[in-house]
């Protein structure tokens, strides 16, 4: 018998999640949990609408649910909350904040014998997974990480706040100059500045005054003001037609030093180019459920993440096919 | 109380375990297990030498036995015969032959409650979870192995072998274009001569016939005659200054897709490039020693592979710390 998975949220992520299950035979979406009236949610593929309050009603129909909330607000809340009915996997990319997030997560997961694994997606999620495994084989060494180029929603959020902007758009690009030097094992030591610069797309409102926009922009405190900043006007028609995307990705690099004086450099590179930021994340998460929920089926419990899942309940295939297709 | 490691076999790979156990200060070395006259052999940091023989003299002193002999003759036997008595770590990496190796140590790992982890290093190690984790995440796609540039033991050794030849050294060289073409999420079908090219170093012996050297070489069937080889013959200064390092390194590059109708494609790149082989297969050894150890503790035992291993348990950190500090 199928996984069966419950979507609790339905924005990109949570459309993402809809879509990647039809891509795992094993695993099976039982329907869409939303706050909004499920009357007027229409799912991609068709599987039920339910609204949140029905979901503790069918906590014997869903094997794990995916929580694909926002870390701000939803997650929060709703993780905890939903950990003492369900198996649940939630995405909280909240860096400093995570610690909390589990502590809270891990005593309502116990408390009930539910297994929860939080922020799973790329970055936390894979990129953690990157920096833990080359930081444990190259001890002596530095690790960089590198964002983009994407869009980073945030970031486009603040430039659509600012009096006059209509629409817009904001790319995180990594520093081609740093990349070369940390995959030359140079292990320089980077501003913000020398890491990233931020490359943003604005439509402006007719009659708003650009330079104050571009301004703006470019002085506002720890979103752009540390980072070298373009500034491109656009119409809404070219940024509809060449910014819709949602593209993602980064770089994760360690260089250390092996021998008994530290003789020989080496470099662990691993790194996401995505045409799609929600799908990607939203596959994560699916490949997660899978080992979560083999693991509590082992008697698992409590709050677990990304460092504690071994990698082989995350495949579709059985550990001896693994073993002989990919070791 | 450190993690008290032996050393098994003192070669390459075993003077690489030495020295990378010197960067973990969590972990001692408790001596190395040599076939040879352990009065001939002398460490390079003066931890004791001992035969082989002594070894089952020594089963309390030792938490997990590092076994650093090669895969063709040593492994097969040693592995299964220690893991009667220890904890045991190898670095078998003849790929066809792993699901019997598997079985071997499997039996008599169980038999005597031991753990072993079989496999560690990069290919097989790394670059199988690199496999694994992006294939368990994106389902729809298609995954590639380049190595190089690197040393080839094997091939520089059938060089060797060949009448009138004094010395070689053989480098293995992914295809630039055909790495683009992966990377571009192009899903090439590549013949082995289009994925990597091999260039020889060869010193002749003095009269020898060097087109005939040149012909046997590049005609040696499975090791050269389906590749694009380059034979350049040096002096033996030339080859001892220039070509006396051990180099590799290599990519893991999977594409796939995501969306209900493959929309967006995505593409996930492992890729090492180290000085020192042996010395960085050691670094990954050592790590998973930590990880054998505490997983014994936790009682586990039989053979696992790196597929079964929590990624957590490699880290010199706390679980605690990884979360705040990686996650």
């Amino acid at each position: 018998m199928a996984i069966r998975i419950g979507i609790y949220g339905y924005g990109n992520l949570g459309k993402g999640v809809e879509s990647a299950i039809t891509q795992n035979p094993d695993l099976t979406a039982v329907g869409v949990f939303t706050k909004r009236d499920p009357a007027t949610v229409k799912t991609r593929t068709g599987i039920p609408v339910y609204s949140v309050e029905k979901a503790l009603e069918m906590t014997k129909e869903i094997d794990v649910m995916i929580i694909c909330g926002g870390s701000s607000t939803d997650l929060p809340e709703q993780t905890p909350y939903l950990a003492n009915y369900f198996n649940v996997i939630d995405s909280f990319d909240t860096h400093a904040k995570i610690p909390e997030h589990f502590k809270n997560v891990d005593h309502a997961a116990t408390a009930k014998d539910k297994l929860a694994i939080i922020s799973v997606g790329w970055d936390p999620g894979m990129f953690s997974l990157a920096r833990l495994y080359s930081s444990s084989i190259l001890v002596d060494g530095k690790d960089y990480t590198f964002w983009g180029k994407g869009v980073s929603q945030g970031h486009s959020d603040a430039i659509r706040r600012i009096d006059g902007v209509q629409d817009a758009k904001q790319y995180t690009v990594p520093v081609e100059e740093a990349l070369r030097a940390v995959r030359n094992a140079e292990n320089p030591e980077l501003s913000t500045r020398q890491k990233h610069t931020r490359e943003c797309f604005v439509v402006a409102k007719e009659g708003a005054d650009k330079a104050k926009i571009e301004s703006e922009i470019k002085n506002m405190p720890n979103y752009f003001a540390d980072y070298d900043t373009s500034v491109t006007f656009i119409s809404q028609d070219e940024l509809n037609e060449k910014h819709s995307g949602i593209p993602h990705g980064g770089f994760v690099i360690r260089s250390g030093k092996t021998g008994l004086n530290g003789e020989h450099s080496h470099v662990i590179e691993y790194s996401l180019k995505l045409d799609s930021n929600p799908e990607f994340t939203a596959s994560v998460l699916v490949a997660y459920a899978r080992a979560c929920y083999r693991l509590q089926k082992q008697g698992v419990f409590g709050c677990k993440t990304v460092f504690d899942i071994p990698p082989v309940l995350l495949s579709p295939l059985s550990r001896e096919e693994v073993i002989k297709s990919m070791l």
